[in-house]
């Protein structure tokens, strides 16, 4: 995702938030993961906006994409500059209204903004895990969310949302745990990876392990491997936009000059945004993290849980209602992808509404304001929300 | 371009080939680049296959695209894996039929494979230019092979062709030596570079200058900056495909094995092909060739020659028969640029006609055997060569 923009009026945010933590899985019962590897404990950051009900039936949880964090909306403090990433949606009387919802939103597993993750010091030896982090999937992701939710007491999800990856987690678990999701919204997604994005995933992380900085991953309190790390990032954020996009955006609009400058400069505005875009990055995002969630997506394949090998027959185990959301300009996760998996819902038997946005934006469309989309989310919770009710 | 393939009917081919070199631009006689710079001596590879008529009326000019050189066609010796890289256009009886056509190709300047470019000697110090090379545009490419044609004592071109930046080559000799130029065939490609295009580009060089070995641009006869040209050339692979290419020829394939590594192991196909591309990639291409000439394609806006600001105003210098053709899955340079081309070459008051190729092979498709495009090209060469004749 690109820059989050946001709607500018404060009155209308959640306000002051706190990052909370939840740790489990201590050995040893430590958790066992897809690839038959154990790890604990485990710490899940995550925050909370709005209030859970006495019956707590408004639960509604979010669901960050790649380097996403728990921080979705809201701000920690008076000074902060921006508010969490998604604070244009979720809100007091917003697309998710944190007037009637309690929304959940934690770090994904394999993450580095405060949940367990490659950068975290491994009990073992007492220095961070680097490579020696176990591989996390989607399936695991959600298998520790699912922890959280027990941890709060939760039972049921009255609605479930993310794009992208957050997507996949939706997915994942509408069919892991069933019984727990009464409805589920996938944004700019996929049932399974294809080889398009496994590719622009493959470059970006060789990109990353042919920085000799990275040190096979041993590059804590030494040296980064910001440059590596920043060149993933600049791949990601050509994926995130779109031809029609980058022409409105950028053009061919010259950077602070009338001229070329025969030279390796920047010449083209285009060229700015991409460095700046790898330059911010590098400050907020650990390089092993990113290794490990971008191949956590690509093995992402939900035909391949309980070895199914079928999208009918792996949505036979969902029960939730659900709303799948394309975006015209969206290639990273093209519509046909959304229209795959909307079929395959319909053909096993579930609710299901589909509707592909109209959005110059590419892929980043979903984080984008969009009056539509807000709409559509808002109308979707409300009407689980009120048939649950009656 | 990715594999060349070709066909592999060796009897069709031109046969034994000799690369053979021109050099011009003595001191005190250098030739002037578009930047201001002067540049010499230069030296051009440049390769010829089949006969030159007496009154010199039946030159075909080839165009190479990005990483391409001189060898468009047959073998140097007889263990030679593979013939030229347009073989399968380019022989007796082909799309563009030696028997009756004299074919001229050269590797551009600022290349890498025997034509002068940032890894040639500097007269001035005895040591590679390294980024003491000027600046080269499309512009000075098309100037050089003016001094190859005159060289060659050839007047006026039947033909030109190429795709891709070899396409912008051929509109670039069609307004800069209108008067040289009967008829012209741009293959997928653009009057200008687009923001994606620059940002793939851009990124591209990225990679290359975070690789410690680039040092900027002072490697020869120490470490090549392979790490980085290979992460270049990766994001280029991904870019001659296509979404719907990529899931065809890869799909989520695993590659050598029943199930995920759950290491950072090659797991899918798709990440071995690009691997594999971007290893064989190194060992035949220059990375600062590679800076320069991904430069010199996004600085190539055809309404900036002689400042015309204007495609319908450029396109009016020129005099060529045109035949612009496009391919349904390319996403580099989509059928939409081309048909904006088209246009203004029509409203200009050209001769041209425009042909959408169906092809499922993304960007790469100009390099595909495809008999579609050879009888187009077939067919237009011999139309104007007969129309010429009468």
């Amino acid at each position: 995702m690109s820059e989050y923009i946001t709607h500018d009026t404060a009155e209308k945010s959640v306000g002051k938030v706190e990052k909370k933590f939840f740790t489990f899985a201590e050995p040893p019962n430590e958790m066992l993961l897809d690839s038959g590897a154990k790890l604990g404990p485990i710490t899940l950051a995550y925050e909370t906006y709005g209030t859970l009900n006495p019956d707590k039936s408004n639960v509604v949880l979010v669901l960050h994409a790649l380097t996403g964090d728990s921080h979705a909306a809201g701000y920690y403090s008076d000074s902060d500059e921006k508010p969490g990433w998604w604070d244009n949606m979720i809100g007091p009387g917003k697309g998710v209204d944190t007037d009637k919802y309690f929304v959940v939103c934690s770090n994904v597993l394999g993450g580095c903004m405060g949940s367990t993750g490659p950068s975290s010091i491994n009990p073992a030896t007492g220095k961070p895990y680097g490579m020696d982090f176990p591989f996390v999937t989607i399936g695991d992701m959600v298998r520790a969310q699912k922890a959280l939710m027990d941890h709060l007491g939760i039972e049921k999800i009255l609605s479930m949302l993310g794009g992208s990856m957050g997507g996949m987690q939706v997915l994942q678990w509408c069919v892991q745990y069933p019984e727990m999701v009464r409805s589920a919204t996938p944004l700019a997604t996929t049932m399974r990876h294809s080889a398009l994005a496994i590719a622009f995933n493959e470059v970006s992380r060789q990109a990353i392990v042919a920085d000799p900085n990275w040190n096979q991953g041993d590059y804590y309190g030494k040296k980064n491997p910001d440059l590596g790390l920043s060149v993933a990032r600049m791949i990601g954020h050509i994926t995130y936009l779109s031809d029609e996009a980058m022409r409105r955006k950028f053009g061919r609009r010259l950077q602070d000059k009338e001229d070329f400058s025969y030279q390796f400069d920047v010449d083209f505005q285009v060229e700015s945004y991409l460095r700046h875009q790898g330059a911010k990055f590098v400050e907020r995002f650990d390089a092993n993290s990113f290794l490990y969630i971008t191949k956590a997506a690509d093995y992402f394949d939900l035909t391949g849980f309980k070895n199914t090998s079928s999208a009918i027959r792996v949505f036979s185990m969902a029960s939730a209602r659900f709303m799948v959301v394309s975006f015209t300009s969206d290639w990273l996760y093209p519509t046909y992808q959304s229209r795959e998996m909307v079929k395959a819902m319909k053909k096993s038997g579930l609710d299901v509404s589909f509707c592909e946005v109209e959005a110059e934006w590419g892929h980043d469309a979903f984080l984008m304001p969009n009056k539509r989309l807000t709409d559509l989310i808002r109308g979707f919770i409300d009407s689980v929300y009120q048939h649950d009710s009656e």
